[in-house]
């Protein structure tokens, strides 16, 4: 049994302790959160919540990072330095391979594994991008995003001044352009209009199509559900007008939580180094006897 | 730069040489083959064709086995036996874990790595299938294939006494469920009824709804378009209905020949051994600097 430890109790947390309980292979040692506890989540009563993941009476051989993005680093640093593997969904795109490179160079002192950036996007759309790159050496990808919360784009909204609460939606206009659909509570004693003019000249927005609605409950517009359309046309060799397509229609805490306990069991396969999930063999991930899984999937 | 070597020359064969001619990294030191020729495949002027892979000037860093499916396990073992790294399309689904096994052995002799079913059924297709499993463990997936020409079902008519020219095209109809549409030319002498007959009882086609029909010309329906359209349907943790999608719409042997050239690339960064294409991570198949992949792709 491989002993994992989860990492910040969010909605990724809740989703990824399910995917642990559904693994054969697995056994969780504990959750380390501030704010957890077993009054308020009866599903943890089993099980040892700690502040910091030095507390753990068991230590764990990987910690399941459902943290925020901006935290992961640290925390992954952390983990390394105490003897533990890592598995994260660190999704600030620009900022990952400088973060491989510093948690590179951690694993590789502390003879451990850290898999950097696993859920779906970066993650498993990175895997269908490099795949469809393979195929088609030659041509353009493009990534359409949802319908779907972006939950940046909602907390880049809620930081502005008079906004109570905020959703901000993805919706793939195609070739990787978006519209933002952004629903708002207003606080009392503001102006829904000028609020709507400083979501649009926010840097998060000044780029898409970008539409405001004020709305009495924006709790009740809230669903899990986001997707995503990948299309690629290329070349392979010299021949023109390959055709690739990838679709998904997923809850997305339960995707990114159910792909992090994946790249988890494939930490415990890889040489010490960190890894992005296109630098992973894709077999690692599964659970079973590898003779078998080449049989069923190759 | 990779010296590479193309072993046959048919469809396969000179597809692969138009995906060497554009990869930056690859020189191809030569073909082995039994029939091509300068005169007649103008295109190899410039390159040594030899019978046997030993009677090449400059020994290849890696073979691309173009011949036929039955004849990949000899080959292959002949050339990890003289040091040479392999790559192949190897296509009989019941016997690649088998394959597989004995190549290890070779491979693992003589310090060299096989690539082993690296095209894109298996190949491609079984990475999205090990994808899709990583991130919904539980689900079926289907694999619906066409509407493309069957290599395997043409041969299988092809065979039948009283069939001069054949076709077998492969018709989608859903949940991995296929047509089976036969153009045939008859022999002179020879019932077009009785040949229907006994393609209808063939294993080829016995368990699917077969359709034959009689032509004048075959040749003239020939196209070498096929595709794939892969559903999975399945849970992340505890959470039903992800849906996955995958779809291709493609020129058969180029994406071979493509998908070939790029495991060949990536058997240069394996240890000694034989894998399939979901035991070796993406990003070793593609051209460039590691780092630049990983800020572009993931």
């Amino acid at each position: 049994m491989i002993k994992a430890a989860i990492i910040g109790y969010g909605n990724i947390g809740r989703y990824t302790l399910e995917a642990l309980s559904e693994a054969k292979d697995f056994e969780l040692v504990g959750v380390v959160s501030a704010h957890a506890d077993a009054s308020k989540n009866p599903e943890l009563k089993n099980f040892q919540i700690v502040k910091k993941i030095a507390d753990l009476k068991t230590k764990p051989d990987v910690a399941i990072l459902c943290t925020p993005s901006r935290d992961v680093p640290k925390t992954a640093q952390e983990c390394l330095k105490n003897g533990i593997n890592t598995a994260d969904s660190f999704d600030i795109h620009t900022n990952i391979a400088d973060v491989r490179k510093d948690l590179d160079k951690a694993a590789k002192e502390a003879g451990k594994v850290s898999i950097l950036s696993a859920g779906w996007d970066p993650g498993s759309d990175s895997v269908v991008r490099a795949l469809m790159e393979a195929a088609a050496p030659k041509g353009i990808t493009y990534t359409n995003f949802g319908p779907g919360m972006s939950m940046g784009h909602s907390v880049a909204v809620k930081s502005i001044k008079g906004v109570k609460k905020a959703l901000s939606m993805t919706i793939p206009l195609g070739t990787s352009v978006h519209r933002r659909m952004v629903y708002v509570e207003i606080e009392d004693g503001h102006s829904f209009e000028e609020v709507a003019k400083k979501i649009k000249a926010d840097e998060y927005f000044a780029h898409d199509e970008t539409h405001v609605m004020k709305v009495d409950d924006v709790d009740a517009l809230k669903d899990m559900g986001h997707g995503v359309n990948m299309a690629r046309k290329g070349i392979s060799g010299k021949t023109h007008n390959q055709l690739f397509e990838f679709n998904m229609k997923i809850n997305n805490p339960a995707l990114t939580g159910q792909l992090l306990v994946s790249v988890a069991r494939a930490a415990m396969k890889q040489k010490p180094g960190c890894y992005t999930m296109i630098e992973i063999p894709m077999i690692d991930m599964l659970y079973g006897d590898k003779e078998d899984l080449v049989r069923r999937l190759v």
